[in-house]
């Protein structure tokens, strides 16, 4: 088993100045751990809570910025799509594709981000069980494409509150697509302060070290300089300045769990 | 208060012949209790459990169809939009667009359903509070519609399963937008039996009765002429030719909300 | 079907002269539809929040008062018992004794209660599915009992929040037990407000007609003078200066589900 | 911080035989790592999903049974606790009493078990909050007791599912008392299987796994020779055979949280 992948940036693209020194940032806190990221930024959030709240620059300009990250710091990158007609212009410069959680059901996108050939990283509805992600595997696999990535980021629990069952992490293993875990969505209270969504940052360090030791492939964390002022996500991102320890803190138990370290395993 | 309408129809659309008998059968049940009914079909699943089911007869022949049954049956139409280039067309047929759960919070496709000035019905998302829907109409007023229709269809509880909390329907009542219930998806068992959704057909009445004792503007009950045969969610279908019973027990219990019989309101 | 009787009361006892008071503005509150009560009240709140709020004035103390009201109102009364070795003491004077919802598979208090030959009402546990408590009534129909009663009072979801799953109604009347719905504590927000349970009291009314259109033997609706200052439950209980129009209301819906009124059924 | 602490045993007292054979296995089974244990067992089984299962030895016979593992093994032993007046006779034999989950409002129990000056071992309800824990300890704390242990088990997730959410560890860690985190009650699948509980046994490693790495004082895991023949909870305790690499491998985990390797963090 490969050491954890990390899928890391922040939650929307503000400027391609700002996208170089996160990028930057997350590879300085990689580095001693030789940790492999990929840059993630979303060019749109086309599902915000409320109307009136930040968007962000759109595909043109999104994928723009993307694609000079890629070449300057040599990542792979990671945005996720809305619509069927903007899968093959974003696989252009993406290695990735994301499918929101809320699309994770919808046919033509998973169809339409498969057939592009890029690796396609779907994240699990909030109201699906683990085991339904078998069918959503299985619309993107028709396709040929085989680089499948199935991503657990909570689940609904009563009202503006997810919940993180663990046993998710094997069930959708069974399926034989690497398993990611989205750490900084599942602390997401959403909806949970009115017009935007809340989050208890405090809590993704914690549900992250569990998922590294039942086992992942890669773990998804989105973090910002300054999570406060971030235009979206900010209650529920880790500031960059804490990611190298946080990163060395899970490669270890990573390791543990994988068996690369002396421990009685 | 109007006496409750209903938006009903099957599931999908089959063919021309089949939309005409079943809106034929509907037009019936509905008589004796002068039910004003919106012919409701969709023209593709487009979040079907799993790949190998069939999704419908596309955009333009259902589209027509629902054209010659509005003209023939001087009825309103609704169907379902899934990407914001396909509200357009459809408002040139439907009265009355709806946005599915899943969709419930996709900005592009609420404010183009809005702004085609059609009627909007949003489906609350299952991962979704009552109080969410606030902020889901303000996108849609901020096109200038003031014809939205909210929606309940069930919230997610444990994995593959619905509950109908039915504090949601004065709570969304708050908005000023009429409110309906929809009694077939509510009893629904998401992804229940492996690669199709189950349901609890039996149920489906006592919610809708429960729904109208309580106050809706409307109801939301999919029938069928033969649901176990039916091509899509036919478990939580009303067989047709149950409806007419069922409409003059529901607005019996809708005339006693609205206090429209002698009843000690 | 016998039109719904009514489990009513403050939720603890306070003193003789309160209880009278209660006794005798319910007692003019069902006058008018001649609806029959059962004066319900607690000597001892055995599972508050917190340590530090009022229990009750014991059983010795709160018997008596319950057998005062049995005889000045010729109405039923019925309490909650916590411990098997109370159910003989309440069962000499109370007609019903009540199974708290947490103490629902407690099987020796189960069997206590059923060898008193007193009817016995069981909350449905916050934990448990409707179709468990067949399983939880044969304990009780074990001990030769069979004047049972099973009560829906909601079920977890989420943190601190309870919902009102109505298809416990026809769940639980398969097992041919009269069903009763609690519409004060199903309101109920436990452990909401810190050392206390909140309440959303204006929901009550609501989900009391829901179970009414239904059908159902029984309600439950605690209620109270001034409930902003009960000592227990406040939040949640209903004015008894609007129990009248109240009980009017629900009738009406009553009346409507079993068919005795000229409403087309 | 200390190594985790183990809290393990059969489900049910059998016999003295069982007990020591058990005992001896669970002592095998810690000895390579040094892991100190708890011995656990249940003499009343005392809410059963139906009245048709085994319940147990009883509190005289049980206690003497724990009474002669403690003295022969000379390990602390826990047993559950069901009635107030049954607190000070398990004391007597008993180093921890344990609250079981649905009792953990009643608070009779609690006071009398903490009155016992024993350790007090209170298992969250399934339909409690992290943060109710704070009062259920205040009670407790009231008595003078400061012997206390919090217990995550498993929080209802719709009906006839837990889930473990594990913000819980660090909420509860906030009051001060030491965390314990059970595996195998948090994979229960309580009255899943009509009239008793089922469970997913092949969970019950991954969830405890995830709590080592978190950071918990104690683990609780069930364990019997033979569980699909044992008298309770069958499905979802391990069988001893596999428990010595559980322990090995939990141990590792723990080590690494508690910083007590060379793994960077």
């Amino acid at each position: 088993d490969a050491p954890i992948a990390l899928i890391t940036g922040p939650c929307q693209l503000e400027s391609l100045d700002h996208a170089r020194m996160m990028a930057d940032r997350i590879s300085t806190a990689c580095a001693p751990t030789g940790t492999r990221f990929i840059f993630k930024a979303s060019y749109d959030k086309a599902n915000r809570s409320s109307i009136g709240t930040r968007r962000g620059l759109g595909i043109e300009a999104g994928l723009e910025i993307l694609g000079r990250i890629r070449e300057e710091f040599d990542c792979p990158v990671l945005t996720d799509v809305h619509l069927p007609d903007h899968c093959a212009r974003a696989a252009e410069v993406c290695d990735v594709l994301q499918i929101p959680a809320f699309l994770s059901r919808q046919t033509d996108l998973l169809l339409a981000a498969g057939e592009t050939g890029a690796a396609v990283n779907v994240k699990k509805g909030q109201f699906l069980a683990p085991w339904d992600m078998a069918n959503v595997a299985a619309k993107i696999e028709s396709t040929g494409n085989a680089r499948i990535l199935l991503c657990e980021r909570g689940t609904s629990f009563g009202y503006n509150t997810l919940v993180s069952d663990f046993r998710a992490l094997p069930i959708m293993a069974r399926t034989g697509w690497p398993v990611v875990f989205d750490a900084t969505h599942s602390v997401q209270q959403p909806g949970g302060i009115g017009a935007t969504s809340g989050g208890q940052r405090e809590f993704a360090p914690v549900l992250a070290t569990a998922a590294c030791a039942i086992g992942v492939a890669a773990l998804f964390i989105e973090t910002h300089q300054d999570p406060d002022r971030a235009p979206s996500d900010g209650p529920n991102m880790i500031p960059v300045d804490r990611m190298e320890p946080l990163i060395a803190r899970l490669r270890a138990f990573d390791d543990l769990a994988k068996g690369r370290t002396g421990a009685q395993t």
